[in-house]
């Protein structure tokens, strides 16, 4: 046998023991906590490399969720040094400890109710649970992983219960903060930059003046609406599969166990968790995921625009518009001196195209369930889970390293707003819309300003022209 | 001049007026309402057939708005008569007489903005005003396209609220009946159907027992879930762009003026429509559209689970599953006598798809607005209408020719029940997983039922078997 | 009963025939040529309106497939008499006599393999020849709609084969026509602007120069490598489904009936047709319609490329990069006089994202086949034939009513490029990069130019500078 | 400083040199070949952990293109010694070895430009060359990332080169035997079940005869067309950008260079690549890897197809069509004893959902590129190159660990389609489509069989019935 559970990763082989489960016997490394079923998965589905690991908030949400299970199960009679030490064990995968010694090798790519990975957690859980009560690995006793550690429970309950704890988390923990801190940076932003008026642009054609604190306030709604559409989410959310069991009956289970469980891991995550009003539902589909992946998607597109707006701004500097001037992270080319790239401005954007990509792969998975059990469960929570960390993780690196260091270029903003044609609307409730394109086509034409166009035409007086053609007040209605 | 415009629906010449715009002269359809701005954007984007006409919806949310603007108007000034004439010239806009008559020709495929469409209203709203007021077509005396009917508005504010007036009608009217429809039909079934006792399918492999009725719930809760997450998406919809003018700074709009309007529009249609807060962010981004599109996107998937579950449920009548009996509706097959297709259910199915498909196009349009405006108005406006309809319509038409026809194939249901190997699960409380796995197995290698084998095997007495394998004890928690 | 298909168009009643099939009678208009399953399709699918109607390439393919099945029917033993007649009627399909008279009402959304609207087309041909003998209307005599019009064949085989032969038609003289129109006018814009220098720009950012005619030559090669990538497509979408009958087998049909078909239809069309090599694949799957999608999809992402650069390069006129000029068609704003748009750009952007969506939707109906039918054929058709048709179409609308107008704004382009800081890369052979961008940030930051600054900082003598930067000597490599 | 690159990977701090770029002075960790402008990169895009390194392929790509440039450097001038030692130091690259010891710590969220992983290669590169001259790391001495490694090169055309090369490899070296083995183990399936006829299915529903063999058949025609449809895009693959250098033109280069590089990484890889015919094409699009993501699509869909009906096929082993069965290679569940699923069906089609979202993906970073240069290119390729993998793995783990053991369940085969009542299409030609659907319709009604029921209603004599209703007869033309 020459696969990536016999070697340490050194390459080196290492110490087996041997493990049986209904198919047979096999060999574990003897430094793993996880057991037979663990292994035929990494042996069954080599599909992609290290990156295509389950990812690390569905582990967390597991040990929770294992956690809470033990303790409402103690309270149904599991004995309570078994209960205790499953506890301590969860504890253990919480923190990350266990996940990053390597014990969660599997990947997505798996079966499709994440039957693996629960078993991966059942056997790691009751491995370290032996170890903590003095027991042999691999011996199952005292602790056993699936009579103690998923009792009460099934994979086609436990991981969509994972994958609602652990995208609940992600966007409390990871998206929030990135998107808040953002759109706080753009508000500062929008107040600091609140009496520079400038052209504005429709269908990218020069249109009538607004200030840039008004197109940065813009940007600050889009921010807000989206952190409210995620909290819309939120109810369907925090509806938990637990205590549904195979099928969504609850077979096996006990009265109370669903609502105490969910109690449970309201309590140790702070998040509102509710068990699931309808189990069968929450096994067979995934709509809860296809929503978030939705309002995952609607930022991604509000991000999209601002981020496209903002580096169009700085473009230049010469012989682009200029308005705006980015920081300068790193040297930008290595051919042409001095050149300056939007570099944070295309890391977000990218990761946009990425989660509605994404999102397509999660209404995809969302939209073939079928019977009592969606199996697309691995790869839809993964897609989600992408999608948060990356638009977390993108807007904090753009709110430190280019948000916050946002620019006006006040000389060339005012500059082209001067230059502008299309300050000859102010004209119209004095002359007339005809006699007001007149100079707007003629300055265009001769390339001229409205001033002395105007002057020129004999339309307009100077002073008519001065005390008409203010672009602070057409900023708002009268 | 050899175009659609100059021909009536029997393809002959009609004939003719002329009219001026900024860019000069051309002939009008003397039997049309509209306008040379019309008539410049049917000359120029001759793309698509009539399949591709501005959505009917938009142009009663034209009419609507128009009427509101022309009562805000009035308070601040606008002439009475004139104000009252362009009222009722929109009544005919309102009602889709107009619209009926051929004087909205446009198609989605113009610019982006949508300034085409909204030309094409004021026009027909002009001219027929002028028509209520004795004048002359064309004349634009005494009404004014611009100067009456456009007063105090700029299509990049009207036009995108003519697309959430549109689509939140839509959703009320169109899209509301059609879901609620289904899903009391779905939650009728379930009632019908709690007593029929199943068997599960994960992995669609056997599973446990459950109720044909648990089935059908977990389908009500899908829909009852979706249309409480058409609701979440209603706030930012009810925002309402107009009285931002151009660029969102309300220029040549008067205080007042958003607000005054919003009310009125909500008065007619009502839904509680409000001024948006931001009107920068509403003309720029069109996020909501998005938004909803979500919304749509998910329901969509719930529809593709539901019904790809019934159809199979239903798959016979001999070599399927035939759980389900769907009505017969029309002849299956040309070739083979007596075959039934479930041709509701491949209806809705590929509306779900389109669904999904449409979905992407609003998502590329709403993410690629630049500065301040988006210029993908209307193709967006146009997939969110066409899947609210296809959604509605398909839901209404499933329901009334599939879903209140459907009947459980009870005989069917028991027998492949009562096969199932999957009952052994009951068994574990009482012999252990082991010696349930070994029933199961020895049946299955055997082709034997349970009870033969569990007693020749010697695991179980008779009695024993009829005692604890009652799938009626299978339905829930303990 | 009131539906739709007893009204005529002006929603008065019409007079009726009795028709019956397999399910019982019911009434046909009697001005109507097709019959009994045609009304009950109508009756039982109102979803959308007559924008949702069968694409009406289908109903010519139909035609076309119907004429070569009934001559090779001749050949095979159907009543000469008979066949003729089948054929003329035929005839007046393909003209779309018969479509325009309104005998093609079905919608998209029916049964997804096309059933009734291949159906319809026997009822319609079948009367249609019965009329030309002489019968009477519904009668199915002499000409019968099943025995002869679809003699050999099923739905299942002659719906694919309408998709293959609508699709491949389309392309060919729609699209086609379309993308060379706009390839050859860029072109020969292309050449015109080869000895314009300009500024490039990488990231947004000024970046060194090349000629506005190598700009427009990667347009150039987008295109003529978008005309290959459909071009790849074609030997699958050249397969016909036509004599695999009900699932792929060929039932009830004659050796060489397919090839025969196959081959008449070629000649009917000019395109080069063959019979599938697997009949099986060409009902159950539809990958050569997504790979078509796929192809029209990468046209798609390189319209929306072009078509971004061309409105980017022409914003303005004074605040944007101002370097492209386009033709004015119609006024471009209601309250900012003199505004010219880039409305055919925002028409063919969006007709882009619109084709990106179409081919989401048909890679979920290609995804989802099952068994020995796909039956997401409708669906799947109509959004290729509207990508197809919509690029095709705006496609020319662009390139006849913005391409070939397109004028380089010399001045401007001379203007930037010679302020731009990035000609400093000219200087990296003789004075080494640190020097270089020494020049190119201090220029930078006191806003002066390469040259003056170049001297000030006494890097180089005037003469040099001169010599060295020279963006003439920056288009190629040495 | 805080950050990852001061870390080793147990966290300790590790040694530092201080190296320069154009910015500034920071701190490399002295264990490391790469230089300042990695570090800044690390820095910078804190986004994403691990698993979104910049993919593997890329630096093998890069390894062999700056092997390339060394070598054509070389030929134009390089001193012979450095270009020795710098490919020397690629091979390095190429073989892996310097991925594996973590010298390319860079994640795809980065420039999008990919000039982060140019200059990280270029560092590395450098470092390695000077350890093999015996030089000090950082000094760039005698080796310089610029003026050698880099030379006559600039991001902007060996990002995309690397592209290239990286995907065409991955085509040939993963997904295509992953393709091809699993076409030929079903062809052999498809050989290996030519004898049994079993019933057909369209719409779900019982259809006429055919074998298991020609089903097999139809999904090895999809995988055959599949590979061609990978072929197709080969010729705009092997395209390369490089000799572009920073827009396209070739400023810095050498009149031969392009063509020099393209010939010697077709010797490297075997693969015929050859110089871009246009390198502003080459440079601002990503039209070529938008094909071939649409390649992969269709493959996915194809994919899709297939093992959705594979697994309906096996669905069972009482409840479901149980005509195949698959092999066991792993306990089911936790729950219900003897359950088998079929998890590699499960993981593929998951595979495939994801395949459609990359797709998505792809065509949204290839829709946006601008002017001279499309900054999505790291996503673009990453979305590519992540589809070909799991694509690769998960066929290859499809192929070994369920195809090869598919067996026919001819005992239900048989059963299923010897019940079925499409068999009567065979009377048609005997007795009549309306006699075959009454013995259809009354067998369906009273539950009898087709021969029996004939018999009872006097239409056939037994004999008849045998000679006619002969399933073996209905499998192709006559």
């Amino acid at each position: 046998m020459s696969c990536t559970v016999c070697m340490n990763t050194e390459g080196k082989p290492v110490k087996m023991r041997k493990e049986r489960d209904t198919l047979g016997e096999l060999e574990v490394p003897d430094d793993r906590l996880y057991g037979a079923q663990t292994v035929r998965s990494v042996m069954n589905f080599p599909i992609g490399g290290i990156e295509e690991r389950m990812p690390y908030p569905v582990i967390v949400a597991f040990g929770i969720l294992k956690k809470a299970a033990a303790k409402v199960n103690m309270e149904y009679g599991l004995d309570k040094k078994l209960a205790e030490a499953i506890m301590h064990a969860c504890d253990d995968v919480i923190s990350g400890k266990l996940y990053r010694e390597g014990h969660f090798p599997l990947v997505i790519w798996q079966t499709g109710s994440g039957t693996q990975s629960n078993m991966n957690t059942n056997e790691v859980v009751a491995n370290r649970a032996i170890q903590l009560l003095g027991g042999k690995l691999g011996s199952k006793t005292p602790v056993h992983p699936n009579d103690h550690v998923n009792k009460s429970q099934s994979s086609n309950d436990t991981y969509p219960t994972a994958m609602h704890i652990a995208v609940a988390m992600e966007l409390r923990d990871r998206l929030m903060p990135g998107l808040v801190a953002l759109r706080d940076t753009l508000q500062a932003k929008s107040k600091e930059f609140e009496k520079i008026i400038k052209i504005g642009r429709t269908h990218l054609m020069d249109a009538v003046p607004l200030t840039l604190g008004q197109e940065f306030g813009g940007y600050v709604t889009q921010l807000t609406f989206g952190i409210e559409r995620i909290c819309t989410t939120l109810p369907r959310l925090h509806y938990l599969a637990l205590g549904g069991t195979a099928v969504g009956t609850g077979l096996n289970t006990r009265i109370g166990f669903a609502e105490k469980c969910a109690a449970e891991i309201a309590s140790i995550t702070g998040i509102p968790f509710e068990t699931a009003p309808d189990k069968f539902e929450a096994l067979a589909s995934h709509d809860a995921m296809v929503e978030v992946s939705g309002a995952l998607n609607t930022v991604a597109c509000s991000l999209m625009k601002i981020v496209n707006d903002i580096r169009f701004l700085a473009s230049g500097p010469r012989c682009g518009l200029g308005e705006l001037m980015l920081p300068e992270n790193e040297p930008g080319s290595s051919i042409m001196p001095g050149k300056v790239n939007p570099t944070q401005c295309e890391a977000l954007t990218m990761v946009a195209a990425q989660v509605m990509g994404n999102h397509v792969a999660c209404t995809i998975g969302g939209s073939n369930g079928h019977f009592e059990l969606n199996v697309f469960k691995t790869m839809i929570v993964a897609n989600v889970l992408r999608s948060i960390r990356l638009l977390g993780d993108a807007c904090q690196a753009f709110n430190k390293n280019c948000a916050v260091g946002i620019k006006a270029n006040t000389g060339k903003i005012n500059k082209i707003m001067n230059e502008s044609l299309m300050l000859v609307t102010a004209l119209n409730p004095h002359i007339g819309y005809d006699k007001a394109a007149q100079i707007a086509k003629t300055a265009h034409k001769e390339g001229g300003n409205l001033r002395d166009t105007a002057i020129k035409l004999g339309i307009l007086t100077p002073e008519q022209f001065d005390q008409w053609v203010r672009p602070e007040d057409m900023l708002g209605p009268k």
